[in-house]
This record gives C-alpha cells, sequence and structure tokens, in this order.
C-alpha cells in the first residue's frame, strides 16, 4: 500500500528510513498522489513574498494538526491502532510545533493568531457525521491536509531563499509523508479498500476545488 | 518558587534531575503543598484492588491531560511561555500515555471507554468563564489535577503488588511533579502571587471535598 500511496511524491529522494517507508517506491512522478491539482505558482510567489507569515501559519497548522490526531484519540478510544498511529503523530506534530515556534523566536515574530483559510473549514464540511462515514471521512480529510502539507513544504523547500529555512522545510517532508501514508493506512484498515478510494477520489476533488482560487492571504493552505 | 510548591511530597528522593528540580527541596513531609487532604487509605484498597480498571482510567487521565494542556495551546496562542512549557507537558502526557497503553496489551486489557468520576467535571465547573479569571482558574485547576495524579501515583507505586508495574508508577512520578509545578509557575508568571496563592487555597478546598467520598467505582481521581 505504502508504495502506490507515495508514487506521486516528488521528494522521495529526501525521506528518512522508517518503517513506512520500506514500502515507498523511489520512482519519483509529477505529482503527489491523493492530489488532484498541482500547487499553482502564484501560491509559490505568494508564499515566498510572505515568508514570515506563512512561517507563523505553519505553527498554528502544526498544532491544529495535534489536535486533529488527539480528537480522534477521544472519540475512538478502543480502536487500538488508530490510538496508537496517532499518539505518534501527535507527538511528532508536537515536535514540530516547537520547532517552527523555536524558527518564529529566532526571527523575532510574536506568536499572534491568524484568520484561517477557508480550506480546512472547506474539508471538515465533508465529513458525514454519521458513522461509520464520519471515521471514514475524518481520516481521508486529515490524510489529503497531510499530503498537500507535504508538497507546499517541499515547495517551501525548493524555493525559500533562506538556506537554513529551506533546510528545515525539507527536514518535516519525511514526517509529513508518513502522516498521510498512515491515516490513509488507518482508512484501509477500517474500510474497504474500493470505498475507500472512491471517497478518497471524491474528497479530493473537493481540496482541489478549495483550492482553485488562492486565498488572498498568505497561508500553508491558501 | 520550586522550593515550597513542592515541599510537601513525600516522593522527593525518588524525583530525577530536571531544571525544575534544582529548585526542590528534598525535605519529605506529610503531604502535598497544594493538596488539602491526604488520599484515604480506602482509595488504596479500592485501587490495588482493581488495578486493571484504574490501568485503563490511568490511560484515560493520561490523554485528557494531553488534551488539556493542548486546549490551552489553542486558546492563548500568543502566550509565549505558556505554549512554551504546555508544548512539552502534553509530549510527556502523550508519552506516558503511549506508555500506559504498551502496560495494558501487556497485561491483555483491551482499550475501552471509561464513565467519568465526577471529580474532573467538578474542578471544571469551578472555572470562572471571563477573563482574566478563566486563564488563572484553568491552570490551577490542570495543577490540582496533577498533584494529585502526583500524589496516587506514588501511592500505587508503594502499595502495588505487581513490582515491575510499581517501578512504571514511580518512573512517572518525577514528571507529574514537574507538571503541577510548571502550571504554578504559569500562574504566578501571568497573576499577582497573592491572588494565585487566593485561589489555589480555596479550588484546593473544593478538590478536597470532590474526593470526600470515595466514588464508587475504581478511579485515578476517585
Amino acid at each position: 500500500m505504502g508504495r502506490e500511496i507515495l508514487d506521486g511524491s516528488p521528494y522521495l529522494s529526501r525521506l528518512a528510513l522508517h518503517p513506512l517507508n520500506t514500502l515507498i517506491s523511489a520512482m519519483p512522478a509529477p505529482s503527489i498522489k491523493f492530489l488532484q491539482s498541482a500547487t499553482s505558482n502564484a501560491w509559490i510567489e505568494q508564499a515566498i513574498a510572505n515568508l514570515d507569515i506563512v512561517l507563523l501559519d505553519h505553527s498554528h497548522c502544526e498544532r491544529k494538526a495535534a489536535g486533529v490526531a488527539l480528537n480522534l484519540m477521544f472519540r475512538y478510544p478502543s480502536r487500538t491502532r488508530l490510538v496508537r498511529q496517532l499518539t505518534t503523530i501527535a507527538q511528532e506534530e508536537l515536535a514540530h510545533f516547537d520547532q517552527v515556534n523555536q524558527w518564529l523566536e529566532h526571527k523575532g515574530i510574536p506568536l499572534a493568531p491568524l484568520a484561517a483559510a477557508p480550506y480546512g473549514a472547506g474539508l471538515r464540511a465533508e465529513i458525514r457525521p454519521q458513522e461509520p462515514d464520519r471515521l471514514l471521512d475524518s481520516l481521508l480529510v486529515a490524510a489529503l491536509i497531510e499530503a498537500r502539507s507535504h508538497e507546499r513544504l517541499g515547495l517551501l523547500g525548493d524555493h525559500c531563499p533562506d538556506r537554513d529555512l529551506a533546510k528545515f522545510y525539507r527536514s518535516l517532508m519525511a514526517s509529513e509523508a508518513r502522516h498521510y501514508g498512515a491515516y490513509w493506512v488507518l482508512a484501509t484498515h477500517y474500510y474497504d479498500r474500493q470505498l475507500v478510494d472512491d471517497r478518497l477520489a471524491s474528497l479530493a476533488q473537493v481540496e482541489k476545488q478549495l483550492l482553485a482560487n488562492l486565498y488572498p492571504q498568505p497561508r500553508i493552505h491558501s
């Protein structure tokens, strides 16, 4: 499974060794498998012109990602595999959160709230409220957000003019790839594979639409 | 500060070396400073007679403790000191959660929901909804819960007949002590010391009352 879900990543050569990665193909391709659209040049230009705000938004993203994992652990306390995998993910997100906050401190950027782009709420609105749909959708929405984060941190790693910061972005990418892989694997553990594929394709279409028009304020998911 | 808040712990000799602990007095005393009552023998007997349920409840407690820290980080995203300290606490709680879950697996106890004792809700009801009271109360309620956890894990470490499990309980105690110290230090960072002391005494009185009658089901905070 890991092989095909990560086939599309152009960043595979950078992935650190990890149990999940033993399943990963080394064949590069132009886009990340889960995603139905590649990020536009307009986003890259907007992000590079607003690196401080993007860094602050990145801090919020990491905290939110930890929150998503923890919320699922609260909602499904008896699902052993989910609890175990999401514990690891939440720990990694918190470690990244701390690292991003150290970058903010290093650059003299104070912590501050930021209005969210419509992306997250738009995807969450697709989560059907009844089980068993709710868990499936929750896992796949999380997978899509992680996949997009993986793509965009890669772009920041490629285009950021601050070499150290670029290196930092690249260092986070292996985790993001593991995370979207882990959410997908959990979905296929609890649900029929065809059901997962169909729903993922449908949600990925929404994800693509949500990014069709660049959000005027620079964000990781603008 | 660390000196006086931890003066009362009978477990000081076991505390691992840690920056906060350099402030800790080594003088033992009969109770933990924050707490206005010592745990009854009835609780110890109930817990030792129901170690499996207590272990499962402990898992829930660690996840909830991580959730408390993360929720405060969401509510006060601009408070740098709070965010930094609670990131560490949330990471440690998640690590403990994972360790407790490994113990559950080792003992063949499946993850499962457990009805909560009235303790947590009773303390949360004391959190005044308006700022600046809300943050002060949130920090002090968290401090009290951590202080009580510290005391009770110590009792489990002393009385648990399974030597390895007893050792595990003792291994967690240093963290619990750091956590209640950290919450208290945050309170004194943001609020006047006298205000903190007065409110802590008042909340500790409620905490004592909540434990005055043993909850019929065995829990860490029954």
